[in-house]
C-alpha cells in the first residue's frame, strides 16, 4: 500500500544527495558545493516536492531529481546570503567564504545554481516549460526578497505590509514552488498545482513569522541560533514594526534607546526589549498574524480535490510547522 | 532579398536590450544590471547567435531573445569576475561593485543569471530541452574557467595545456554555445551545430590568444584596457609559460627578478618584460599558436554543408578576430 513519511523522505533525500558528484574539477569548485550540502539540514523542501508529487501519485520516486534541485537552489541561496550578511555560522559549522573565501562562494554558489537548473529540468517534457518558468519566477524572486531584506537594513521605518512582502518573496515562494513542482510532477492540473502552491506560500508566510517569534522566545537550549540575534541587530521584523507602533510613553523612549545604543551588552538588550514585548503583547500580535497565514493555507486546501488522507500529509506538516518551538 | 551583417546584427540587438525591463523592484536589484548592460560593448556573442540562425534560416529575428539571453549571461558572468578581480573600472566606467558594493553585484548578477534562463528558453519545444542542456554545460564551464584562472593565481606554475583548458572554459566554450545556439533555432540538425560550436570554440580560443597577445603589444591609444596589464599582475598567461620555459641564463634571472619584484615601476616592468619576450620570439610563438586555432576552426567549417555565401560569413568573423589590433 502506498503511503508517505515526511521524515522519510528528508532521509531518502539526504541519501540521495550524498551519492550526487555535481562536478569534478576544479576541486575549489566543487567542494564547497558538496561541504555546504553535507551541513544537512531538514531538508524540509525537497521532502515537499516529493508530498506534493505523492499528493497525485504513489510513485512520489520520480520527483527525486527535481527535489535535489529544489534543495540545491536553496543551498545556493545560503552560500550567497552568508557572504552578504558576513555569517560566520552556518548550521554550527564554518561558512564557505570563512572556510574558503567570498570569490570561492560566490563562483560556487554560481555553479550551485547551474546545478539546480539541471535536476529540475529533469520533468516530463511536457511540464519542462512550466516546471522552467516557475522556477525562473520563484529564483528572481528570492533574489528580490534577499535585496529588499538588504535594503531594509538602510532604511529608518518598514511598513507591516512591506515586511510581509519581503518574506514572501525570500522565504515563502520557494515552500509554494517546491510543493507545485512536486504536484506537477505527480500529474496535478495546473488548477490544482496553483492550490498546492497557494497553500505553501501561505503555511511559508506563517512559518517565517513563526520563526520571529521563536527568535526573541525559544529555549536556547533547543534553539539552534542565538536567541535574540534579531533583537541585537535591530532586525525590523513584523515583531519590532508592530512595538514601535504600539510603544507610547516611557517604553517608545526605552525602545528607541536600545535601537540606538552602540556599545551595550547584548543579553541586557535583549531581555529589555523581550520585557517591552512582553508589556506591549508583540508575541501575541505576532502569533495571530502567523497563525492567520496558516489558517489561510489550511483553508486553501479545501479547494483541493485530492483524497483526505493525502490532503491530511499537507495538514500535518502545516501543524508540525505551526506548533514547532525550535 | 536576404543579407546578414554582424555589425547590424549588434546594433539590433543594443536596441533590443535599452527595451527591455528585466524587473521593476527593487531598484537595487535591477538598477545594476541595466546599468551593466548600458556599458555596451560589442556584442558579438549575442550577435553570433544570430549569425548562427542565419546559417540556417533567413529569418534570423527569432534567436533575438535567446540572443539577448547569452549576452545578458555574458554580463552576468562579468560582474561576477568583476568582484573576483576587485576591478574598479570595467569599459571605462565604475563596476556595479563599486559604483554600489559587492552584495548588490552577487546579487544583481544572481537576477540576471535567471534573467538569462528566462531569454535563452525563448524557443520552441522541439529544441528547448537541448538548448538548456547546452547552456548549464556552458554555463558550469565558464564558472570552472573562472575558478581554474584564480585557482593559476596561487600557483608557481601553470602548464601551457592547462592554460588552453582554462581560457576554452572560460572564454571559448560561450563562443561555441552562442553559434550552435542559434544554428539550432535556425533549423540545424544536432550535427551541424556541432560543426558550428567547433567553429566558435577554436576561434574563441584564437581570439584569446590573440587577446593576450594585444595586451602586451597593442597600440595604447587604440587599446581599451592598460597595455601590459598581464605583464604588470604577473598573469601566467601562455606568453608567460612560453617565455618562462624559454629564457636561459640573464633573461631567465632578469624574468624572474620582475615576476618577484614588490615594488616597481610598472612602464619599467612592462618594458623589461617585452624585451625579454622580443628576444626570445614569444610574440611569434603566441601568434602562431593563435592562428592555429583559428585555422582548426576554418577548417571545420569545410564540414558545414550550408551554402558558400553564408559559410563565409563566418569566415569573416574568424578573420576579423584574427586581424583586429585592438
Amino acid at each position: 500500500m502506498a503511503s508517505f513519511d515526511l521524515k522519510e523522505a528528508a532521509q531518502l533525500l539526504a541519501d540521495e544527495l550524498e551519492q550526487q558528484k555535481f562536478g569534478e574539477a576544479p576541486e575549489t569548485l566543487y567542494a564547497p558545493l558538496r561541504y555546504i550540502l553535507s551541513l544537512g539540514g531538514k531538508r524540509l523542501r525537497p521532502a515537499l516536492t516529493l508530498l506534493g508529487c505523492y499528493l497525485f501519485d504513489d510513485d512520489y520516486k520520480k520527483a527525486i531529481d527535481p527535489a535535489i534541485g529544489v534543495e540545491v537552489f536553496h543551498n545556493f541561496t545560503l552560500m550567497h546570503d552568508d557572504i552578504m550578511d558576513e555569517a560566520p555560522l552556518r548550521r554550527g559549522k564554518m561558512t564557505v567564504h570563512e572556510k574558503w573565501n567570498s570569490n570561492v562562494a560566490i563562483l560556487s554558489g554560481d555553479v550551485m545554481f547551474v546545478r539546480s537548473y539541471e535536476y529540475i529540468s529533469n520533468v516530463e517534457d511536457k511540464i519542462l516549460r512550466q516546471a522552467l518558468a516557475l522556477f525562473n519566477k520563484c529564483a528572481a524572486e528570492v533574489c528580490e526578497g534577499q535585496q529588499f531584506d538588504m535594503d531594509f537594513e538602510e532604511r529608518e521605518t518598514v511598513g507591516e505590509e512591506e515586511y510581509i512582502e519581503m518574506i514572501r518573496l525570500k522565504t515563502a515562494v520557494l515552500i509554494g514552488f517546491a510543493l507545485r513542482l512536486g504536484a506537477l510532477i505527480g500529474g496535478a492540473t495546473d488548477e490544482q498545482s496553483k492550490v498546492v502552491e497557494e497553500f505553501g506560500v501561505n503555511v511559508g508566510l506563517g512559518f517565517q513569522l513563526k520563526d520571529d517569534i521563536l527568535d526573541v522566545y525559544a529555549d536556547q537550549d533547543k534553539f539552534g541560533k542565538q536567541v535574540g540575534g534579531d533583537i541585537i541587530s535591530n532586525k525590523k521584523t513584523l515583531m519590532l514594526i508592530k512595538a514601535l507602533k504600539q510603544a507610547e510613553g516611557a517604553d517608545a523612549v526605552e525602545l528607541q534607546n536600545w535601537l540606538e545604543a552602540k556599545d551595550f551588552d547584548k543579553e541586557e538588550k535583549v531581555a529589555a526589549v523581550t520585557d517591552i514585548y512582553n508589556r506591549l503583547g508583540i508575541r501575541e500580535m505576532a502569533t495571530e498574524k502567523s497563525n492567520e497565514y496558516f489558517t489561510k493555507g489550511f483553508a486553501a486546501l479545501e479547494n483541493l480535490d485530492v483524497s483526505e488522507d493525502r490532503k491530511n500529509l499537507l495538514k500535518e506538516f502545516g501543524v508540525y510547522l505551526q506548533n514547532r518551538d525550535h
